[in-house]
């Protein structure tokens, strides 16, 4: 397949946030020329699309996801935490099967089409599944071990890890177990074992609440990130989702090993989590990410939604309204989520990278008049503005219509009868 | 002009916030029926509409903005506050003339009709360019004085609340200043001489900052909702925009008036200005509306951000995951705005009520599964939801198209040049 976008703004986030006007040849699964529009007469394509002025940039990466819990969207909003978890999540999720997870995780990759996501960093129950789904939709999806004391093992982590890291697949796994307070210490160091047999980066949630840190303090006498740096998880680096409640200890260890923080702000506002101090990594230039977190949590998966909340919540929380860039969180959404999540090839857009890309509409209100587009992206972008999602050189999404391997309603349909046997059967 | 909508969801909001299936008849501006799906043979109607279950529910009031300051749009960002209005703001609003805001209230109408916005509460420079550009356009719109040390005058207050008030028109007019801090105590005496005159209401920015609040009490002794209080402005009722710094007499007083708070949350997030305390307001029964602000702070006029960022703030606020229900929270988007605006014929869809009606489409996956359709458009919605747009009865936007006097490439071409001169010029 060859396809040609001209006519198009780029921003190609290769260096800093200028915008170019130009074109993009792509060829099967990479972009083989971005630049000024060229005479192409004679050049055969498969189709040559005329970008009207709209934007083409790198899609954006969901650092931080759990795309299989979508059946509980909605389900049990308004709750308190634990009410919610335990009366709600948990009773739901012992009833799914693996085929359920790979259907709710469909229903999650549409969601992510029309919010421009070319890729996410998911955390669930069965990798099998999962990683079957998103191949099928042709979606890239780098997975997280999820151990802890109730699911998932060490040997499931190093089956999945030698069997999804093939190249050239769509599909990829990172270790990770689900948090220090769900996990043994006998567990953790288990995974540890495999982070240094494989030499390999690791992931789990961490600080996320205030009495998540205050239990382990009292559990080891210290925070999470200690205990799980002083065990070995980070030797070969990673990260942590969430990273609300860190002291300057745990910012020197993140520092030092070079791990990234992914910051997921709707979810943490909506289960009165606390705010990420975004501004404070920021300062030590500890690379941060963003994620949706959960359908379950959230309720929406949209990265438009999430950038405006790391703008808005870091200039609140210094009352600085010049914290927190816009630029810099263009950048957290696409080119520092590809990178945490071992994706550098479709970091930005350039000549040999995978073309994940996503065309935005500028003809739209919101954008109009178009005084600074890259900052008006995160204060006004919206899904409505998402004209085109491609990945891995594939179009998934384009005018609204989805091209994957089955329809909404047919994903709809499945869904609903999930829902009816395990919410209200 | 008579339109049915069959095979729809239906929230009213009459009562509580249950759906039901049905049909709505609208003639000319009004609903004149609501309820089952009847045998319609032989009746005549303009266009019978299948809603294919979509949701049909009153629109929503965007009960603060500043719809002419589109130019400004993205024009200023992640600056602090005083440099953003004194070296960006002013010198451009300076070379403002009415036509200018004409065009560029009329980009913000485009805007509202995407979002399912069918109301705004605007307050800005040149309130007859205002209305004719909303009227033109066919939009509903509440101005409100913007009297200050400097532009407008008590005069042109009286002139325009007994101008703009016709019965049966989509303008009207309420009485308001822009500020205590940037309005002499003679110029608020004489406004409360009028609020007297006509027994009305009255509104203006309060307790938006800190640094407001304060100067206040060192100019008078005493906050600006006691100063205003106290000169009668607020005798026949009125309310706030933004309400964050109040202490307990000042929530005494709201109640005993009974004012409304508009609360613009995006807005104080960029600008740095704080959270409003939305749950110290419903604790006490005060009713609380929500605006987008004008874009030049926001950037973008999105209800769906706004609802979301109440629901998220306040349960942040209260470090309680239950706090501000969401669907306290439409009522506020819908209801209360309608109410707060002196739209009480648009606040619900009933038969008798003005048509201000949207459909949301709940055929896109972040709508899926049902689980709890209301909760989810505070959590879930978004502008790709809109699939039309009902104004007094005229269908002004509908499945990505809009259907107001001007198309949107004419209006972009107006701002694009008004951008030239005063921005760039």
């Amino acid at each position: 397949m060859r396809l040609r976008f001209y006519n198009a703004r780029i921003l190609s986030l290769k260096d800093g946030f200028d915008i170019s006007e130009g074109e993009i040849v792509v060829e099967d699964d990479r972009i083989v020329y971005l630049g000024q529009e060229k005479d192409r007469e004679g050049e055969a394509f498969d189709r040559q699309i005329d970008c009207k002025k709209n934007l083409l940039m790198p899609g954006f990466k969901n650092a931080h996801t759990h795309s299989g819990m979508s059946v509980l969207r909605s389900l049990a909003d308004d709750l308190p935490l634990s009410e919610w978890l335990n009366t709600r999540i948990f009773p739901i999720e012992a009833k799914m099967t693996e085929e359920d997870i790979y259907t709710m995780s469909k229903l999650s990759v549409l969601e992510y089409l029309t919010s421009g996501i070319t890729a996410c960093f998911d955390m669930y129950l069965t990798p099998g599944s999962i990683a079957a789904s998103m191949d099928d939709a042709g979606f890239r999806c780098v997975q997280v071990g999820a151990v802890n004391n109730f699911s998932q093992s060490p040997a499931l982590v190093e089956k999945m890890y030698t069997e999804l890291n093939r190249p050239g697949s769509l599909q990829s796994y990172i270790m990770g177990c689900h948090a220090e307070y769900t996990t043994s210490l006998e567990l953790l160091k288990e995974l540890s074992g495999l982070v240094h047999k494989y030499k390999a980066p690791f992931f789990l949630h961490l600080a996320e609440t205030k009495a998540e840190v205050e239990g382990c303090i009292e559990r080891y006498g210290k925070g999470p990130l200690k205990v799980a740096d002083e065990i070995g998880l980070f030797d070969f680096g990673g990260g942590i989702y969430h990273g609300i409640y860190l002291d300057e200890d745990d910012f020197g260890i993140m520092k030092k090993r070079g791990l990234y923080v992914v910051t997921n702000p709707a979810s943490n506002l909506k289960l009165s989590s606390g705010i990420c101090p975004v501004d404070e990594y920021m300062k030590r230039d500890i690379p941060v990410a963003i994620g949706t977190d959960g359908p379950a949590s959230n309720n929406c998966l949209d990265m438009f939604r999430e950038m405006f909340l790391v703008a808005g919540l870091t200039k609140f929380r210094t009352m600085d309204a010049a914290a927190a860039d816009a630029n810099e969180i263009l950048k957290m959404a696409t080119v520092n989520g590809a990178r945490c999540m071992g994706l550098d090839e479709c970091d930005v857009l350039d000549t040999g990278k995978k073309a994940d890309m996503i065309m935005l509409d500028l003809n739209m209100p919101n954008m109009q008049p178009l005084n600074n587009i890259s900052k008006n992206i995160v204060y006004s972008g919206s899904k409505i503005n998402v004209k085109m999602t491609m990945i891995n050189g594939k179009i998934l999404y384009e005018n609204g219509e989805f091209f994957i391997d089955e329809t909404p309603e047919e994903i709809y349909d499945k869904v609903e009868s999930i829902k009816k046997r395990i919410v209200n059967g």
